[in-house]
């Protein structure tokens, strides 16, 4: 594989998959699409079945790195993308509101930092607090009649999307910081404490303002003067506050 | 599914398929988007392995159409398309030389006809002949260290990549009023004038949140979210600065 491998930032995220000829796939699919990295969240067992169906991907599986729980793969990443078929229509549709694959491949090499392409169970998807827990959420378009996809088949369509453009980097990319992203959001939650927005809809409006900021993949100089905004304004707020007593 | 569906002018075409567990895979992810018919040429027994990776899909294995050569099977066909991840580079280079998929599915809806996507044995692929009797090869883009994908993955990339061309799929929902984006702007800049925010940063500032904005094109829903927390922060800090008087 040549050096500099654009495709050496995504990370493909497992989440307790059942099958293992399926995970074998999956890294078949990784091979032939120049991702290295995968990532497995309380896998079943990776036996002949899965070495089988991997063909001349056995080195993805060997070098695969195994977490027992989703908190502690994620850690190291810094931008995090669910993957689902299906979109909600219910009253978490803005927790599932999702991106198009296609939109979201134009976009993707703009930004630097790991990349974690996290894939749910082949029954049960992702869990809520899984796709909550990610910056955005990717939906692959599908028939209305039967949008399930198999596991490796979604794992291959995401990865022909991006390897399509994987020269498309430009010259300038914007780093998506983990820890100032993680700074931007606890700010905002604090604003929400500080100017006692309703109880009720804190969650809600949080997961909101996490979706459209990864969406908008901000630098780290746009993170920084956010945060100098977000920051002032609970200032100002505090000292009323504080005056007040 | 829809009536005057589009995809319905497409067969899939499995040329000796030999593991009974990619023709299941197939027939699902025929279904995944919208193609029903399927061409079996001279196929391994689809058993219980098969139906089973089919999932829902069975209905398209119980109505397959199976034949003893390849001749019969394209007989009906009007315009027949080969396709590969390998690409030659011998003398036959020109038998081969291939369409890129992309440009292919970007095409294709232009004509009129009975479409068949032709895909070889999982080991030998098409034969040579095979390749000379279709209208055009098709290149699937893939690493050139591991380019040979499995069967079923490079049916799901083909038919995923027609299906996103079958009709000009609404680009998105999060479409953005004029006026509102104006609005949002424009709280955005009295926010950083109540909190007395630096003026010389100001316009700088003020660009920032308005291309970040424009990059996450928030939908109606997260504009009127957004409002009502900045609307609030402003409310807060008035009510501060009057108490203060």
């Amino acid at each position: 594989m040549a050096k500099n491998n654009p495709l050496s930032l995504f990370y493909v995220v497992l989440v307790e998959p059942k099958n293992s000829g399926n995970i074998g796939a999956v890294a078949r699919a990784m091979m032939n699409f120049d991702v290295e990295n995968l990532y497995l969240v309380n896998p079943c067992e990776l036996d002949n079945v899965c070495y089988a169906r991997a063909m001349h991907a056995t080195t993805i599986l060997d070098n695969a790195q195994t977490f027992s729980c989703f908190k502690d793969a994620i850690e190291t990443l810094d931008f995090l993308v669910a993957t689902s078929s299906i979109e909600s229509k219910t009253e978490k549709r803005h927790l599932r509101n999702p991106v198009l694959l296609e939109e979201f491949s134009e976009k993707i090499f703009e930004g630097k930092g790991k990349i974690g392409l996290v894939f749910g169970r082949e029954d049960y998807g992702l869990y809520n607090e899984e796709i909550a827990a990610c910056d955005i959420m990717l939906k692959i378009p599908t028939s209305e009649c039967y949008p399930s996809l198999n596991l490796s088949h979604a794992v291959t369509i995401v990865l022909y999307s991006i390897y399509l453009r994987r020269t498309c980097i430009p010259t300038r990319r914007r780093s998506l910081g983990c820890l100032e992203k993680q700074k931007l959001n606890e700010f905002f939650a604090q604003l929400l404490d500080d100017i006692e927005y309703p109880a009720h809809k804190k969650e809600h409006t949080k997961i909101l303002f996490k979706r459209i900021m990864g969406r908008a993949m901000p630098s780290k100089w746009e993170y920084h003067t956010l945060m100098g905004v977000l920051s002032r304004t609970k200032g100002q707020i505090k000292r009323k506050k504080g005056k007040k007593r």
